[in-house]
């Protein structure tokens, strides 16, 4: 990445779209050229405010995976463009969890490090998520999500303790490494503070014994891996979210053979006959798990989607993209919840396929396997 | 159609593919000669016994879409490739139905009409499927199933008379037109006998009620509208069956909105609050659905898969593909069920992409529109 000057033509492209989008931003043909200018001078051109704004926002609109996509518009941008120190950069990740969460009235929102640049990369934060809970080893079996095991495994390498006891929802600590001139420095270790993570406890409207299992989730869905590319200028460390949508807590993270794989046991202490798969114990539980899902968010006052609403909502934006003429690249397999399918309308047509110009978050290998804790 | 002839080289293709993977059937280089001079005079060929039923077994065995395919080998041919007139047509779907459905003990079976050729086209079955209910529009709502609204009409405009009173499970007539010299004379109609279809009335383990729904749903699905393309050779009517798995039924039969949406029925029945998606009345009402069908099924003595079950096999199948070397075409968005998705292994992983050559089963834009009663 070091030494990598911009693609004029990217940059161009971009802010014709900016300015075709946003006429009240005035002509664009002078700002093509200044960008042009400052492109052969400096190898690179900064956005303005409201360029990174419009791009983190078309790349939320963009993203063929994503079912929340109604309000892209609403994508609140904290620009932290001068920030490359690793203790800085866990900071403002800390402040991007307090101004989100706002105690459960959620809002989406992106906070955007300094970029990749012909002087040096930007820097980068090696969690997935700014929150997600560590995994042990113990024994033949884990402690926590077996998911992060590596990357668990990777932060204690690193000088993370563990707390003590460990437990199954462990908040993972931040790690990061720095840009510009603090790459040299490599990975830091960070501790989230507990006031800055909103967590749900778990219970179920009907199933009084629901909360002996003792679960819980973090309340906020923080992706900080994936880099956000605008024009020609990539932000590898920019982490944004959402809300949750129950599915992706109850019938993924909770019911995954190979992260929480609490299905048996929500289907034991519900009496159900575990004989065999055909008795459907499995596709009972995951609905009940989805129903404490919802119930605890909701008695709780955290915002959180529904597969039924999300996919109600998802089709207005599709109609709505296409009134204004633009392709609205879907990923079925993404979009479509992992229970109850065809039971919800985004199931029953076909879409635009993902595209892959414009304004966009990718994940790079690397990333991927950081968040992982393999060796990169 | 008429007048085409076959492609030599499709031909060949599909004989060393079908030499190579039966050594026993001997050396290709005569068998490869004797249906190039055989093309060269006649325009086509004629499939041996041998090679049409393997030609079968493999169009199966690559069909995407199908999350049966583990026992693609058991496939049974019924050849009446001599079959060319509408009445014989229709008593051998009859026959088809008798010795497939063995009063529950399901067989894989598939019934070979005459091939289209340059002498003329074959015979085709204008029914998507030889056992369906028929649709009546009445007032500003449908009786039976609405997706054959189209299909029944048209039959009645060819002859067919409903039962009076007319039901929601009325099977439909088989509507067919001829090969050969009989294609002048037009689609006719042919009622099935009632002995020939097997029906499970349907019934829930737990709710008594459920009986008093006076649902019933048909044993065999008999597909009969796909062409059987093998070689070079295609076969417009070629109907092909397996057994049902339950989501089928229950979760898209049943469930869509534009079928017979049950949904709300099964829900204000189990007593489910309705008053909002939220509450999972939807996804706790198709559950139960799927539970009676098996329950039913079960205790009818007939063949049925649930998604859990076939969702295990399909992964054995894909497994044995790949040890043979062979790629395994896979439509990710059919073979993950309707419901559940994310609690089946097949949700988990990628596949090779669907494919366009070899023996095949292909529904072409005129079959699609005449089993929809559409104006062809
Ligand atoms: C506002 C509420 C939101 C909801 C309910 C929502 C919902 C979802 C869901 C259910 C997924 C699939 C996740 C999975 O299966 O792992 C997803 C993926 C995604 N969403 Fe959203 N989303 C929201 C906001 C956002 C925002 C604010 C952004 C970016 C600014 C965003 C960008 C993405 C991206 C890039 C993916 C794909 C992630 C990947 O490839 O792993 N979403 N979203
Ligand atoms: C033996 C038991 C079988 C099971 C459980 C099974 C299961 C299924 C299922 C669940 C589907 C998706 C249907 C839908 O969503 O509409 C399907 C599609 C399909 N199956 Fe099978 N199948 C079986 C046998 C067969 C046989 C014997 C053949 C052909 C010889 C076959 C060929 C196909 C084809 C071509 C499709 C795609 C149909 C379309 O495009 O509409 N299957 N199968």
């Amino acid at each position: 990445v070091r030494g990598r000057t911009v693609d004029p033509a990217e940059a161009e492209e971009f802010l014709r779209l900016f300015h075709a989008e946003n006429p009240a931003e005035g002509p664009v043909e002078p700002r093509v050229a200044a960008v042009r200018d400052e492109i052969a001078r400096t190898g690179t051109y900064v956005h303005t405010t409201a360029e990174l704004e419009f791009g983190a926002r078309v790349a939320w609109r963009s993203s063929a995976r994503c079912i929340g996509r109604l309000y892209w518009r609403s994508l609140h941008l904290r620009d932290r463009r001068h920030v490359t120190a690793p203790d800085e950069v866990a900071a403002e990740c800390v402040g991007h969890l307090h101004e989100a969460t706002r105690r459960g009235r959620i809002r989406s929102t992106i906070t955007v490090f300094a970029p990749d640049g012909p002087s040096g990369p930007g820097p980068r934060i090696w969690n997935e998520q700014l929150v997600r809970y560590a995994g042990y080893r113990a024994g033949g079996r884990v402690l926590g999500d077996p998911r992060y095991v590596g990357f668990t495994d990777n932060a204690r390498a690193l000088g993370w303790m563990p707390p003590s006891p460990m437990g199954r929802f462990d908040v993972l600590p931040l790690v990061v490494s720095g840009g510009g001139e603090h790459v040299a420095a490599g990975p830091q270790v960070h501790e989230v503070p507990a006031d800055a993570v909103l967590e749900v406890p778990l219970s179920h409207p009907d199933f009084g014994w629901f909360g002996d299992l003792d679960l819980r989730w973090h309340a906020l869905p923080v992706i900080s891996n994936m880099r956000l590319d605008i024009g020609g200028i990539s932000y590898p460390a920019a982490p944004f979210n959402g809300w949750y949508m129950a599915t992706e807590i109850a019938a993924r993270n909770f019911a995954d053979a190979d992260r929480y794989d609490l299905l048996p046991d929500v289907a034991e202490a519900m009496g159900l006959d575990t004989s065999s798969e055909r008795t459907l114990w499995r596709d009972r539980a995951a609905v009940e798990l989805t129903a404490a899902v919802q119930h605890s968010f909701d008695e709780a006052g955290v915002s959180l989607a529904d597969h039924h609403g999300e996919s109600q909502r998802f089709l207005r934006f599709v109609e709505k993209e296409e009134a204004a003429g633009r392709t609205c690249p879907v990923d079925w397999s993404w979009i479509v919840p992992p229970i109850s399918g065809g039971l919800t309308p985004v199931f029953h047509r076909y879409y635009d396929e993902p595209t892959d110009t414009g304004p966009m978050f990718r994940l790079d290998e690397q990333a991927k396997a950081r968040g992982r804790g393999c060796p990169v």
